[in-house]
């Protein structure tokens, strides 16, 4: 069975200036890969609104679910509603629920325009549930619109995951050692990617300063065959000399 | 002057399976303001050749430099090298200055054929030193290939950047406030942002567990145009009846 896949797209110019770092990336990327989703591919883009109509296009057709963070707020440059709507085709309209929800949030005179711009969502979206500040992401087909800040885009990635089709889960063996090199073992992680062609197999170094060494990763849709190619892993680390540790190695403080 | 424009292409599996947190992108945009120069998309792909060769055909002609990191090790997953080759249609030649470096780097008979894979570079290409680990990227037209370990990734930048041509430098103003809402500033944020067309204004949220509030940042390529569009933001927070304090908000620990 093979994995669905998606696209991430990240609009915002914080992201691109270096000012903010992305967060919402890895938190994306595993929650999909327990529900089955392989994410594909990510793109970051500014908020310059062909660009993102272009891309949104592109990748809802390229992809099995398209993914976006930023963009959904009350400001002038949240501008990813208006523009998932035109690239649908379709209007934006206020969602009457969405509006009420954020009505009885504000004292009277503050649900200002600007505020009210969030309840507008592209004719025949569903909202995504945003349980920190209200305002709503939505579903529109296959394109899944979410918030940037990384609270709130964790709190609708995690209500989101239940709703979506599932595919088969990922599974993964992880063997590291210290000391290690890369180089030691290409040859041989060669071969063992050849005898298991439908898993991805990767060595990653790892450097924590005074600990340094590789982990060794097989992963893939069939737990059986990553069992397997796991023990090939563990026993080419014996092989050469080094002192397999199962998992992940520690990260740096 | 228009600044130039750069595209960041993040090579690998392991960002996308949500294994490793991307470090690079953030390093790479604060180097390039330095330079003047605008990362206007990142993109992240996995290790897959075809995909590689079109994308660093596609981005090389689209933005005035691409920067990639990541798959110029030694191992079997590592096809940066290859695929940049490919797409500029010519081939991989052992680069003996590198090849030299490398081999004088381990004791006899450890400088295996994978090991040596990394002297190879494209036809025409130029190293990018790496005070780290010895192997080097490279620059080949307007593409700059580097590796994804974020400490060699650094390294990399820093000796890259004084190679680069530069553009007008970016300069910004900030002002945030704590307490302060999005939806209360939207308007006037609108209406500074069309007092100052040529400079991105943006309202940036931020939520550090019990301190939340919300950055003003006005950005260009014009200093004193961004000074003043600096007072405008400043002032803006003050008629709200907030205090402005300049610069970035603190970030959670």
């Amino acid at each position: 069975m093979a994995p669905l896949t998606a696209c991430f797209l990240v609009i915002g110019n914080e992201i691109l200036s270096g000012r903010t770092q992305d967060a919402n990336i890895r938190v994306l990327a595993q929650a999909l890969n327990g529900r089955g989703i392989k994410l594909a591919e990510v793109r970051i883009i500014p908020d310059v609104p062909e660009q993102i109509i272009r891309t949104v296009n592109d990748c809802r057709a390229r992809f099995d679910m398209l993914f976006t963070s930023g963009g959904i707020g009350p400001t002038h440059d949240d501008i990813t509603s208006a523009c998932v709507a035109e690239a649908f085709g379709v209007p934006l309209l206020c969602h009457e629920e969405s509006f009420r929800k954020l009505e009885v949030l504000f004292p009277a005179g503050q649900f200002n325009k600007a505020r009210q711009r969030m309840a507008w969502l592209p004719k025949g979206a569903t909202p995504i549930e945003n349980s920190v500040s209200t305002a709503p992401g939505f579903s529109l087909g296959n394109v899944h619109v979410m918030a940037g800040v990384p609270r709130i885009f964790q709190a609708m990635v995690e209500w989101l995951m239940p709703h979506l089709e599932a595919g088969a889960p990922l599974t993964s063996a992880s063997w590291y050692s210290y000391d290690i090199y890369e180089g030691d073992l290409a040859e041989a992680l060669t071969s063992i990617q050849h005898d298991f062609p439908m898993l991805d197999v990767g060595s990653y170094p790892f450097d924590e300063g005074k600990k340094r060494g590789v982990a060794l990763v097989a992963k893939g849709y069939d737990a059986d065959t990553v069992t397997k190619a796991g023990t090939a892993l563990h026993d080419l680390i014996v092989t050469l000399g080094f002192s397999p540790l199962e998992g992940d190695p520690p990260r740096a403080a």
